[in-house]
């Protein structure tokens, strides 16, 4: 492909767009470390990789895995790589949406899940469900009124975490807590003025008292919006409100660096 | 002020420049908010704070605290405004640069410091400073090679955490190392591949064998590249490094998560 004005590069480049994304049920992934993860276990369907000639000299495993998976492959020109994304660094993929179903997430019996609830900002989702893949999170829920998770911002954010854990998508946070709940999950609240203090809860982990949330049990966060966090009905769903300590003089906390230290505290707590 | 072409309004805007920025010695803080932190106790020198007269209305103790600290206030039209930031909400003020003086900041004992060590992100350096400040540190430095902290994307980051604690902007890697150490520091190297695992040495905290870093003890924690992290010689200058777990697939944390989970697990081995 040599033309970055043919409809086809239009069609890749136009899945920026959340409606198109909607339509088309599918995403692009851009960049050779993201695209990798794309073609190897685990991921959803590939249909279409696109390389310019050096990446694909430079990436030969992605051409391998791209026809492992039955993607079609072809190469295009730097212009024409450049035209369907900015940020392609001469690789991009586009990828059936993920899509996990939170009746099979449960099934799997998860000990840590990460909720964001009316989250809006894709680098915080994003960084957000890094985080939790990494501090190992079984799922991430993402509710109704949530960034589209397969925002490019967010896709890149994720680093590819997005293929490591399950996303389920869509739910209104009232079911979720619910579903949840009923799975065996504790449904804790991150909040800055909760009454729980989180290091408090890592002191009596495996051993805590009457009315005191145990982080070494299986658990769900609930993590708000970036600017008001959650409102006054979010935090009456779950089972707790905890607050991560603020020692120096910080207000609050970046919502990512909230999730981190909370999704961390819960897999040191479940060793 | 009614021209968003006029000279004072151009010259405002120049500060979103380094240079410029460094000619000056000056730098924008925009916002309410920040600039609210920025005309209160501990912040350094305001010249100048400019609001549209809504900002007047609605924020009468940001035009109190400018005439408190000495700074001229002088009202402008929302396109002034405007033109003096797109990130203004109405107010902006020019601030001296924040400049702490490391052999100061070592004076007063800290317990816990965070190093940015050619981190490049303005967003990344201005969250780990936020982080830094929640979690209890004494100070932040930025070495020779990292972005510059007064980046208006690198302000709006800290939240105003630029204003609670000291900043060292400047030197060297090797210099800041060697100073930390003398002051009775132990200086740690966040790295992914690290032998020290941050999980065991919290277990250890108050009671690390000989040859195990202690948490508890005072710290000086190194963050890297977002990028390629520390290299060889940086990891070499430190007393040990230490790798946050990663429990599920992800290869790797974003820097300010990664900075967050170790800069809370200090804070919390030295309650």
């Amino acid at each position: 492909m040599t033309n970055p004005r043919a409809e086809r590069v239009k069609a890749v480049r136009a899945l920026a767009s959340r409606s198109v994304r909607r339509r088309s049920g599918t995403f692009l992934v851009e960049g050779p470390q993201a695209v990798r993860e794309a073609v190897g276990p685990g991921a959803p369907r590939v249909h279409d990789v696109y390389l310019t000639p050096d990446a694909v000299r430079r990436h030969p495993e992605i051409v391998e895995g791209a026809h492992q998976v039955g993607a079609r492959v072809r190469t295009g020109t730097p212009e024409v790589l450049e035209a369907m994304s900015p940020d392609a660094q001469g690789v991009v993929a586009v990828v059936d949406q993920v899509r996990a179903d939170l009746d099979d997430v449960l099934a799997a019996r998860p000990r840590l899940v990460a909720v964001l609830a009316h989250v809006r900002d894709p680098g915080n989702a994003g960084t957000v469900l890094r985080a939790a893949d990494a501090a190992g999170a079984g799922a991430v829920v993402l509710t109704a009124s949530s960034v589209d998770v397969h925002n490019p911002k967010a896709v890149r954010s994720t680093a590819g975490s997005l293929f490591h854990l399950p996303v389920v998508a869509g739910p209104e946070l009232p079911e979720v807590v619910a579903r949840l709940r009923a799975a065996g999950l504790t449904v804790l609240a991150a909040d800055g003025s909760a009454p729980h203090d989180l290091d408090d809860l890592l002191d009596v982990a495996g051993a805590a008292p009457a009315g005191v949330p145990d982080l070494a049990a299986p658990t769900a966060w609930v993590f708000g919006n970036e600017a008001w966090g959650l409102r006054e009905e979010d935090l009456a769903l779950a089972d707790a409100a905890v607050r991560v300590p603020l020692r120096g003089r910080a207000e609050s906390l970046n919502l990512a660096t909230a999730a981190a230290v909370c999704l961390y505290a819960s897999g040191r707590a479940q060793r």
